[in-house]
């Protein structure tokens, strides 16, 4: 999983059928300090987060092992909200 | 997903009999400025979409779970034409 | 596989069912002189180490092939704990 | 997929069975103005090409969905021969 | 597949099941003219070579489809000895 924070939403409306309905957030990678890196993706939400929040990202065909996602077209989700990162033990 | 914008297609007559018929799409990766950026990708478009447009790409597995592309030898797929991108909520 | 050292953990009380339980743990990828890189990967242990420890992660498909992984949206884990690394015969 | 340029082929006697009689060919990626760029793949050709020519190369779970590769331990195929790349409508 | 030179092993006791009895290896990707690149992976063994030889790597699901590695955690593997590569035809 990757770790990235939402910095925003997708609209679109003309799109393969097996995404209607899903929640499209703009994804940014996120270094351990909070840093906003440049590389970002499109990630169906499924668990229901915000922006600004910290989450974690599925990628490949993990991203369709969801009720929400199963034998859909979609590539990249985000599983989790960070509520924490604990650096050593 | 990736964002991309699409610049152009390829023909290709020579082929896998599974891309029979499918419309290989130039898509370049842009930003979230809408700036061209330098990697592209050959991509099915299967929403119906045009030169100019803003898309969105599935790679992977992913990209065959479309009536469409259901078990064919393609690896990425154009799902969705972006109406807009909305940064902050 | 990929080589890395465990730094941290995450910690996520909203997530997806599927991540209920298992245990994430903070991985950068590192050299064969043991530098530690900048890339970090979120991965699933399911072999049992701790922070500090030298392992072994899988990523994509492949990471859904444990009995603690089987059909979940997980895609990277950690696989093994590396004991010593041999260059040359 | 990747555009890329056939610039040869490897030899491989002692191999994994799944892989007798495949043409294993190197691929260069390239980009729009032609330019052939330093990263390369090794893909087996499903549609008969030669050194030299444009080609479209899938890779991944995709490379399995042809009938000469299916079920194989081949990640990387060679899908189409391209006749041409037009830029614009 | 990617080309690479096989530089050395790993030993790991405490690991997935589905590793005991895999040989692992490390494989540092190669270019064209045998410069060894600093990219390296570590890649279960389906076809017995050792430390020098020039190989080639599969990774991902595809690593999964040979007898040895059918359904196992494992999402990198030598599918072959490369005995020469010829550059044009």
């Amino acid at each position: 999983m990757i770790l990235g924070k939402v910095i925003g939403s997708v609209v679109a409306t003309q799109k393969d059928p097996s995404l209607v309905g899903k929640k499209l957030m703009l994804v940014k990678a996120i270094d351990l300090e909070d840093n906003i890196l440049e590389p970002f993706v499109v990630a169906v939400d499924v668990v229901g987060v915000g922006v600004g929040e910290k989450v974690l990202v599925v990628n490949g065909s993990s991203a369709r092992m969801t009720d929400e996602t199963k034998e859909r077209s979609i590539d990249s989700i985000i599983v989790a909200k960070v509520d924490s990162i604990q650096i050593g033990c």
